[in-house]
């Protein structure tokens, strides 16, 4: 199958006030339906719906908290890495790992939404990032 | 904070058997590296990691089962709903809703991966699918 990940479906206990976190300085959801709203995210869309209604749409039974995914979003530099974690930080997530050098030979933190939702900033040299944000694997 | 998804990873129990899940017809990893292997999926990358490494370096606590995020993948017409879920189905995956019609006028299914983690699989007209499989929500 296609490696392709077209949308990232984020389940969340309050619509609203996910839709505040994340609406941050980026201004309203492109799409709003049926207590979904839809984000655009470069060539994917980031969405934000009820937990329990994601859990029966997908099949699966929710374990209440981390399952197993953690997102990425990757910047251009370290102070990007530091400006990103403060403005979440604001925003009222809890910083899970302050910025710092990484094993990998990058710069990176983590904050997690207030549903429990962990995402990594980065500035990670490895990976190629154009300046529409997408990352690229470089040839081995 | 941008709502630019760079990276998506999965927390696996044996990256081994995760990769070979996911290389299906797609060959092999763009890239891999200690015990992490990365896919190339348009402008963003998808990682399979050990699922204990996943959640000590996201700074959260396991909770065993699904987490609250589901993927999809978006295609092209009902014919390819049905054949990914099939590839996906003699992968291995659980089909956790076979294809179908849905309540937002489009076809899809859902197959979980070996790991526990879903993947919507869609038609969906209502956003526009290009060439290079990039999803965009057209304007209100």
């Amino acid at each position: 199958m296609d490696q392709r990940v077209s949308l990232i479906t984020l389940g969340v206990g309050d619509v609203g006030a996910a839709k505040a976190f994340y609406e941050g300085p980026r201004g309203r959801p492109a799409l709003e339906v049926e207590d979904t709203a839809f984000f655009q995210a470069g060539g994917s869309i980031l969405g934000l719906w009820g937990r329990g209604k994601l859990e029966r749409d997908s099949a699966v039974t929710d374990a209440g908290g981390w399952g197993g995914i953690t997102l990425a979003h990757n910047v251009g530099s370290q102070e990007q890495v530091d400006r990103v974690i403060e403005e979440a930080r604001a925003a009222g997530a809890r910083i899970g790992r302050e910025p710092a050098t990484t094993a990998w030979v990058g710069y990176s933190g983590v904050f997690v939404d207030p549903d429990g939702h962990p995402w990594e900033v980065a500035h990670n040299p490895g990976f190629q990032l154009d300046n529409d944000g997408n990352v690229t694997i470089p040839p081995a």
